[in-house]
């Protein structure tokens, strides 16, 4: 059975990591990844056919700070603010790691105000402690949501 | 008070059952019942004013089964995967019983990938042990989502 | 370490709050404050820029009940029924308070049964002991949507 502070330290993180892109602060959402992690966005379609055709992949942490400092200058996709809205999560140990499962629907709101659905989808994560705090070895990010990829920019 | 290796294994099955919805293993999501289960769909009007009309009513896990296995036949109704998003839950002991109070949103993708929300509303559910394995007892979905439910084809 | 049965606590408050929301028992919801409570609900745009601008400002349970008595008595804005699905919440000791962050959808649906997302923000809450009992010392709601404001009547 996990014990009860792995499953409030695991929530936690979850918790931290859309706080951290609902409050634009990019920088200090790649401190929750260790240096050698898997980010990556796939379709559903893709996930349940097992294809290798990931929409977003960065197989290590300086990958997630280059596209955060690109974001930071480039800067010219649509102005928004993000709210992630994230289900009850599953947390179970899977070997040396803690995995994470749950749903989450992804909210964008323009600079007039105006709030539309941009994606809905899972995550499939994995958890590691290192120095005693976990971190993220691979965040998986499965959408449903393909009909507005194309507007993909800051991290889901 | 509630156990908390009690509360996790309720959050855990409350997990389960739209994970399975999610990813279409409906035969699967029919094992999360007991037998002698009651399944029910009412709207959120019905509800207040105790109105014994359910919009779906199966009250035992044979009527789950037969559900599933018209829906494979038939599968004339829209096709689209599901995703939802459970709100955090209150899970409470009620004598035998394990109750289980959620809000939900479902989302549905359609083929074009674009995603629409289908129904808000509420679950109140009741859980019973069975071998050292939560089950549901009774399941029930309270819609405020009245417009759509002609749409009705996959559980909620 | 925050004790388990203080997290289900305010995990329990919580989902009180928005129940009681969205089944219209906003007498019971004022319940949840402490007579010397703060109830605001800000912009993010406020937020950010710590501006003293809240949308609406109740600094004492009086001013919560007399905003329910007038929604009671005026009732002329549009009728509509409430469901909030809130997010995995963050949890923590901060001094005397228990701090509960947690990210909100707030959907309305019609008297047609037609559902409409209206407001998606976040919860910055202080909770408090009282004779046992968590409630609500500070309530505050940063609210994304900006568009829609015009249309706030009852509490979010």
């Amino acid at each position: 059975m996990l014990r009860p502070e792995d499953r409030a330290a695991a929530g936690d993180l979850l918790w931290r990591y859309t706080a951290l892109l609902d409050e634009d602060r990019l920088e200090d959402w790649t401190e929750l990844f260790v240096e050698d992690c898997l980010y990556r966005i796939l379709t559903k379609e893709n996930e349940v056919q097992s294809l290798p055709l990931p929409l977003v992949l960065c197989d290590n942490k300086n990958m997630l700070r280059d596209r955060v400092q690109s974001l930071r200058q480039a800067n010219i996709y649509n102005i928004h603010t993000d709210r992630h809205v994230v289900g009850f999560p599953h947390i179970a140990e899977e070997g040396e790691f803690l995995s994470v499962s749950a749903s989450y629907a992804l909210y964008q709101t323009d600079q007039e105000g105006v709030t539309r659905l941009f994606s809905v989808g899972c995550y499939r994560d994995r958890l590691v402690r290192v120095d005693g705090a976990l971190l993220f070895k691979e965040k998986t990010v499965i959408v449903d949501t393909a009909g507005i990829l194309t507007l993909l920019a800051t991290p889901i």
